[in-house]
């Protein structure tokens, strides 16, 4: 990035485990908090940041059609793909102890995952929520509140110079979340390492399709590591595409499916081909290396 | 129900979007507020509901794995599908006018669905997040706070007694949640009405699979209308399953489908009877009738 440091726009305040996720994704990277996922895709398209990280599923709560509708809107790339162990601390302000709390505030989806562990932890004490995990951290060291812990990540602690009181606090260990790296350029895909491909694929015609549309790739050995249809209902779909002047297309169903394959192998070009011939819109969204850290590698489908 | 009203329990406050969705499913319904979403399988495995009524999807959030998950750890059967539009209001006290409120709560999730239009109604003021959506309506009603509003369901503003300022603020029309019904006891499935039936299953090998568990379907031209993959990554699966000893299993992924047959018919007995073979743990959640009504009908995949 002609010797500068990379920008790469997250959504939330510093602490975020979006923010964790980028520093995974770009070790010595520039973090730039964005307060809305929409704005971390400005931030990119408009060169104020070179990339952005982006949720988009995780193990308890699924897919993030959110996201994946702000993919199709916007002109980004996927570019990778980066897990996250979501491992939630127990923060307080320096020298405060367990039994001198008496509230704990954070996002309500992490004060649920947490609730167990809490009363475990003889904690049964007023639960607020708040915006954000990190945001709770950070309201409590910049109002120096002694008697309010922050269930948030222990980066947020350090951040805030807070203490942990406990770590690893959810009450279910298998909570990951995948997200996504996003650039205004597409990678070029390579054979010579394990890629994985992305892509959005919808029909208008009725009629089973789906297995059809499978079979191009299991008659080519393409693993997929996921496949998952969406239901559109007569919602039009807000895509970016110039052959359709901005229009709203309507579609009945959205598939999203990710195979082991590199957009350079022909297999994959062949598979997309056909494919092409059932769908009426068919989308690319990256081909990229995969995440082959232990804790995600998932077998084929 | 015996002379008696069926109590069904659901999680949230009165005017949740749950007993909302309650009271489409069972009109005549008692419905029973359960502060967490296990307590209201609790409730109809103790006798002290009928039925319960459980968000399982919502199209922007996707699929709810959490409570695929309590399916799968409790021995409760779907009974029926009732799909709801999520359709939110800003509630304030009688007389307030939108110029007096200095405020907006509710849950995170409601906030962030309705941030543009809360902008184009010229609410530039300062959001908070709370637990949830009628509790944000309970919590101004009774402490009569008058410079607040409330995002909450037309529900939540009768039982309050608030006025309602502005409906549908939702950004994106489309934003519907799919609820099942929940009982001790399956229906019996009949071949006279449309039924539906969703089946969980995984498999311990990794080769290519899911096409061939398709083909049992797609050879008997049975129709799906969800499918989804979910890896599991090493995570152990709680099931309730008596050759199993309560042991917990390990499977690299689940799959989740949903197809338009009854277990009546004898394609899906034998449909199922040859994704067996393909699986290592196969369990029908339910068969029952299809919500018919025009927002939800989805063509065959």
């Amino acid at each position: 990035m002609h010797g500068s440091t990379i920008r790469v726009a997250y959504q939330g305040v510093p602490g975020a485990y979006s923010e964790a996720a980028a520093a995974k994704a770009y070790p010595n990277c520039e973090p730039v908090p964005c307060e809305q996922f929409e704005a971390a895709f400005q931030a990119v398209e408009l060169w104020l940041a070179d990339r952005a990280v982006l949720p988009i599923e995780n193990s308890l709560g699924g897919s993030i059609h959110r996201n994946y509708d702000l993919l199709l809107r916007h002109r980004l790339h996927i570019v990778g793909e980066v897990q996250f162990p979501v491992n939630h601390c127990l923060l307080a302000m320096p020298g405060v102890s367990m039994s001198e709390l008496k509230r704990v505030i954070s996002h309500p989806q992490a004060l649920a995952q947490c609730e167990h562990t809490l009363t475990r932890l003889g904690l049964n004490v007023a639960r607020e929520a708040v915006d954000d995990t990190a945001g709770a951290a950070q309201f409590i060291a910049d109002n120096n509140i002694r008697d309010t812990a922050a269930i948030a990540s222990s980066r947020a602690a350090e951040i805030y110079g807070m203490n942990i009181l406990a770590e690893g606090i959810q009450d279910d260990i298998g909570n990951v979340t995948r997200f996504v790296m996003l650039a205004r350029e597409p990678i070029i895909p390579r054979v010579d390492r394990p890629f994985k491909t992305s892509i959005v694929f919808a029909n208008e015609e009725t009629t089973g399709s789906l297995f059809k549309m499978l079979a191009a790739f299991a008659f080519r050995d393409i693993n997929l590591t996921k496949i998952e249809s969406r239901p559109q209902r007569k919602k039009p779909l807000r895509i970016v595409d110039d052959s359709n002047n901005g229009k709203a297309k309507y579609f009945e169903y959205l598939f999203y499916i990710d195979f082991e394959a590199s957009m350079a192998d022909p297999r994959a070009q062949n598979a997309l081909g056909e494919l092409q011939e059932f769908t009426s819109f068919l989308r690319v969204l990256g081909s990229y290396p995969m995440d082959m850290t232990p804790l995600v590698r998932s077998p084929p489908l």
